[in-house]
């Protein structure tokens, strides 16, 4: 059964990969499905692009698209960045744009929201990005803005990472707004023909210097612009370049591994939370939690207590 | 012996209140005072004021301490904005500047950091909270950046929120860097005196009104300068009136219940998962983990069976 439904994702049934897309950000995927999709994913490599909204990585995301295209590789996106245009634009709904892409069946783009579905956006977004890598895609792009827990657990399921800058940012709390910049493989200061893009790639250059540890590489830094289209070829050559060495030197399969355990992790997190509240309809949760707090109990030993009353 | 303790903090000793808060950020204090903490703490009531870096909020809540102190009212501050410069600055610590209140007892602020320990933060910072208010503290700041998962449940376990936001805030992007905006009782467009502060104020406040369901009341919109004073001794009154409205209400109390209910089940949490590793000393986990991995089983699967291998 879920071997037939993984064929129709391999022959890129795209109505059917949507849907089941769909059943995924709503949580009802058969859970059958798991094994399945994450084995059949792991050729895919997936790449990060991340930094704050307006640092304009939608148009450098189509734009690398162009290259891996030209390529002829297959590109899957998952953003979760509810300002992209790939996202229906902004919030106020009256930008959207639509990517070159559409039409093309060797690109499929993704777009979660964000807002409100905190709690499962990074479990989520790995699965959508499996979804996409069973559709038989190469490449599967992740775009974030560059902040906040689930962003960066999203971040940290990739195998390399791109920060996007702007020339604006030249100061460290511009920096800060980025994000997680420790995690960057690759930083890309973008729209560089606006005026102090030199300056923050200077300003960067030296705050990861004055930041490294002994022996760390620090990464490079690319201007581009998406306009112009300066600078894409580079940073696509040398992503390329960086996975490769990422492959033969063992650093991709130690990522991966790290990457296994902790989502091994919080599915045992979820896994041992939903056993705890199936495990017992005779507690009346609400009424107890009610006592407790009127005893004025800390909420840790609240937890201790009703723990401890199931294990009874 | 914990109760002798309280009354070390009741009389405001401050070398041991500090120490107190390290062991509470070293995850070493006495897990027998938190009962005493959380019940000596209800009595304070918690402020929480977020916006983006740069957005003037230390500057306002020194003014706002002013207000709360011309009151004869106590204050502590709980910071956990890397870039304030309560915390000693900004990143590259050139910027340290010493609060005015820095000698009086009646203030105590206490900064911690949020890179590196995303995973603690929010229930750390409610632990700093209650001690403070131990010390007697009639009001606890908490000042975050409005932004991530860690930020928000911060901001998710206060009794009024004020977010901070600037005149260059004038379109939707900006409004959301400045994070949760739905959580805010109060806006402030600070640094007034720039130009754009009416605009981002009409602009904001047509956005409440776009946002709002029926019978949501949007919340007021404070015009300040941290500079001049303009608009702080307003605020101030407003946030007091506020407070008392929710007393009165009931609110205070439905949302205190809430965050009861949502701490005791992040505590559940980290319980139940700290005694599924503590109950398996014969299991090698992480052979088991990397078995399961080269058998190539989805992570959810991974948990599942490790769940389950505990429970036979």
């Amino acid at each position: 059964m879920t071997k037939e439904l993984l064929e129709r994702l391999r022959v890129n049934d795209v109505r059917f990969a949507s849907r089941l897309m769909s059943d995924v950000e709503n949580n009802v995927q058969s859970k059958d499905m798991n094994d399945l999709l994450y084995a059949h994913s792991l050729k895919a490599v997936r790449i990060g692009i991340t930094g704050p909204p307006g640092a304009g990585k939608s148009t450098l995301i189509d734009q690398l698209i162009d290259q891996f295209r030209k390529d002829g590789k297959t590109i899957g996106v998952v953003t979760v960045d509810p300002t992209s245009p790939f996202s229906g634009g902004s919030l106020l709904g009256d930008r959207i744009r639509m990517s070159q892409h559409t039409l093309d069946k060797g690109v499929f783009v993704r777009s979660m929201g964000s807002r409100g579905m905190i709690g499962g956006l990074a479990r989520k977004s790995h699965l959508l990005g499996e979804v996409l890598a069973c559709t038989g895609k190469d490449y599967i792009l992740f775009e974030t803005i560059g902040v906040g827990q689930a962003e960066t657990e999203i971040i940290q399921n990739v195998d390399i990472t791109i920060v996007v800058l702007v020339p604006e940012a030249g100061d460290e709390v511009q920096f800060m707004k980025a994000g997680p910049i420790e995690v960057a493989d690759l930083f890309v200061v973008n729209k560089c023909d606006r005026d102090g893009a030199e300056r923050v790639s200077e300003l960067l250059s030296e705050y990861l210097q004055d930041g490294k540890e002994k022996g760390d590489n620090v990464p490079e830094i690319f201007l581009t612009s998406s306009t112009s289209g300066h600078g894409i070829e580079d940073l696509h050559e040398k992503a390329l370049t960086l996975i490769e060495r990422f492959k033969s030197s063992g650093e991709l399969e130690l990522r991966r591994e790290r990457q296994y355990l902790k989502r091994v992790q919080g599915a045992l997190r979820d896994e041992l939370v939903a056993q705890f509240w199936n495990g017992q309809p005779e507690l009346d949760m609400d009424a107890e939690i009610t006592a407790l707090r009127r005893a004025k109990k800390s909420p840790f030993t609240a937890a201790k207590y009703l723990v401890d009353s199931l294990n009874k």
